[in-house]
């Protein structure tokens, strides 16, 4: 083996220097997630937004790819249709588990989540929201508890969420040695900033103990609860709670409509093929008044991305919820559902520019789980039937800006909920996501992706 | 400018000769099309043919994108849920037209496909498809017709299909100076291999005027109608019609059963709030006998792929139709769509094979439009209410094979057949993908990339 000469050795030390510089450079990741960001509702937000042949800003990033979704049930056998809570656990963990757990195992235990790892290796971090920042999605990446409705000192003893009774969270009591509810954890976690909704859960009292407002005030945290708080700067940690609970959403259908029954004459309700059915009149989406004090998912964004990157030789982890696709789906309310996919849109059009000039950003979307909306026939397929044809559901008929009429039908349930549904989810990033993603992936195999990248 | 030595010029000659060579190689495109093979249909395959932590071979493909159906009316305005005919017009000639349309325009003109052209440059073409080869996807890529149901010398005239009165085609018509219906086209055309379904089209005489099959004899062309004919080569144009119309599928639910209405008690049907619900029992995936004489989708495309690829230097264009995923979900059948996609993936599991040996070979998968098909929860996610939870539409409920069920639901129709529905559609291709598609694509683009990769 020949000896080094001493130019050669020199420029081998050089390049070594350069990598380390190049290693130093910030690094970080944001996740977005679309929650019931099914390709139903891309299609909807597409042809809604951009027109049936535009695109979304989504549609031009440079990889995509579908995500298997899992569920166990408490025996870990599989079931197809899962929850929030189970699928941002698996996000935020690589954990499979089961429905409506936050941040655990099926055997009810804790398991770090990769914004608690990029926080213990010196990486910034951040939660986004248009729900309640306690809500399943944002809070499986920063708190662990049982059950998802375990939000406050209160609801942690039990109680009803979504009409549902459920047992509360035992082993997650303060007084049992647990980490206490959802908004307790929150206060406390090592979380340079959550933004979204939530006051009313941060500020429940159970007996005289301390809120979880108390708790982060006590942990020194900046708490803000108007939107123009978020125009400047704030050190420290910064939690914002801008709504009680889930944000109002910025588009609702005109006279608060959503999804209705069609109207069946008496002689259809005698026999569904004889008679006469009329369709409900078309909806135009119109701003929604209760959004107006709200900040956007656009400028929590840009502040997030701001307070993280200040100062930080890193590189952070953020992740950003737009959930009101999802809850506005289960309310069968096509105009909500498309203006949080307007939000997301424009609140990675904000990460894709940060990305821009910091080459080392991971964007990624995707979604949690499919959900019931559909975009069906208008008019059906059947027209030349001579018999009513009609959805046993609800519909809605949603003019959209290009002078169609997209009809969305609802039909998975008789309560005034809809259900999830099971296909497999999105997924969208920018470039870096060549470097640890694959075109299909099971949704814990991005947990173990976003570990590749920053290295944990 | 230097003058070039002699020795620079020989191996610049000499690598111009080789780069001759390597184009001289075949180079083939093999379009698999999933009729209805959403992102639904694309998980319920995945679930029940490999479990829900499973691949399937298509999860495996290294390009993944989505595509979006662009469809419109009479007047060219966008119509959000497309048809078969429309779509597969699409993806055969580029051109975005109305629903019914088979290669032709919105003006009832016919446009040149990619099949048409690539026989014209040479290069060898087959269609296949699990449906009569006269159906509106096969039909598209060699037929041209105003109204898709025109597919014999009878049904041009006019008549009914799936129930619908339909006006037939007069400009179709040979003695309007039409090419006849599509059995009669299919007959004539310069295709070199097709295989489906379809026989009575072929055999329908009008008055006493030739049958297709008739004009097929006179052109010489071979035809096969059993599927042990399929094990011999045969020499010249081949078409093989193994059955009337559709070809039965593969697998069908125990006793023949699919989706059915939730049965409710005396005091549900006063008040969906009260009383009692029952879901329908489980259903198995069992084998169809009527499928017993069927050649499957793998052994036609097997055949085509010989056939095509033989003594052939330039190449071949085959397009494959997994027709019933669409079809049998119309009918609310989960087992026969599944069955389906086994077909999918077994005919897509030789093209690969081929295309291993054949590095210059695309292939690309994906569907036409979404279908009515969901996976929803079992049991629901409102297990906690104290009322009765179910679909307003036709549940299945599968057992598969790692032991669980999967729910569907049905849920788009009163009627005896449900709708397609909006959302984009799944895109597959191998490493030879990446050289003309793109993540995100309408669906006339994926006309354009076939006409680039061929050169056309």
């Amino acid at each position: 083996m020949r000896l080094l000469n001493a130019p050669a050795l020199l420029i081998g030390l050089l390049s070594i220097a350069l990598s380390e510089c190049a290693l130093a450079a910030p690094k970080s990741i944001i996740l977005i997630i679309g929650d019931g960001f099914d390709d139903q509702h891309v299609t909807m937000g597409r042809n809604y937004l951009s027109g049936q042949s535009g695109t979304l800003i989504l549609d031009a990033m440079p990889f995509r790819g579908s995500v298997q979704v899992e569920t166990v049930d408490d025996t870990g056998a599989p079931i197809y249709v899962a929850d929030s809570a189970n699928t941002a656990t698996t996000l935020a963990t690589g954990t499979v588990t089961r429905i409506g757990r936050v941040g655990k195992n099926l055997n009810d235990e804790p398991v770090r989540t990769v914004l608690e790892s990029a926080a213990a290796a010196g990486f910034k971090t951040g939660i986004i929201s248009t729900a309640s920042i306690t809500d399943a999605t944002p809070a499986a990446f920063a708190a662990h508890v049982g059950v998802r409705a375990c939000e406050s000192p209160i609801t942690i003893r039990g109680g009803k969420k979504y009409g549902v009774t459920f047992p509360g969270c035992p082993r997650d009591l303060v007084e049992n040695g647990g980490g206490g509810s959802i908004a307790e954890q929150l206060a406390m976690a090592n979380v340079d900033v959550m933004l979204g909704g939530g006051l009313e859960h941060f500020a429940a009292r159970f007996e005289n103990k301390p809120t979880a407002l108390d708790k982060a005030a006590t942990a020194g945290a900046t708490v803000l609860t108007k939107s123009d708080q978020l125009r400047e700067r704030h050190d420290g940690r910064v939690i914002g709670l801008f709504s009680e609970d889930t944000m109002p959403v910025k588009w609702q259908g005109s006279d608060g409509r959503s999804a209705e029954e069609i109207e069946r004459s008496w002689l259809n309700l005698v026999h569904d093929m004889i008679g006469s059915i009329t369709p409900p009149d078309t909806i135009s989406c119109v701003d929604n008044p209760l959004f107006d004090p709200m900040p956007s998912l656009e400028t929590m964004t840009r502040f997030a991305i701001d307070h993280l990157s200040r100062d930080n030789p890193q590189g952070f982890f953020l992740t950003i919820e737009s959930a009101s696709i999802d809850k506005r789906a289960h309310e069968r309310d096509p105009c909500g559902s498309i203006g949080e996919v307007q939000q997301l849109e424009q609140s990675l059009a904000a990460s894709l520019e940060y990305a821009t000039s910091n080459p080392e950003t991971l964007v990624i979307v995707t979604a949690d789980h499919a959900q019931a909306a559909q975009i069906v026939p208008e008019p059906t397929l059947y027209t030349g039937l001579p018999i009513p044809v009609f959805s046993p559901g609800k519909v809605a008929r949603v003019e959209t800006p290009e002078g169609a009429i997209m009809r969305i039908n609802y039909a998975t349930n008789n309560i005034s909920s809809e259900e999830h549904t099971g296909a497999n989810v999105p997924l969208f990033a920018n470039t870096e996501g060549n470097k640890v993603l694959a075109p299909f992936m099971r949704q814990r195999e991005i947990y173990q992706a976003m570990m590749q990248y920053l290295e944990l």
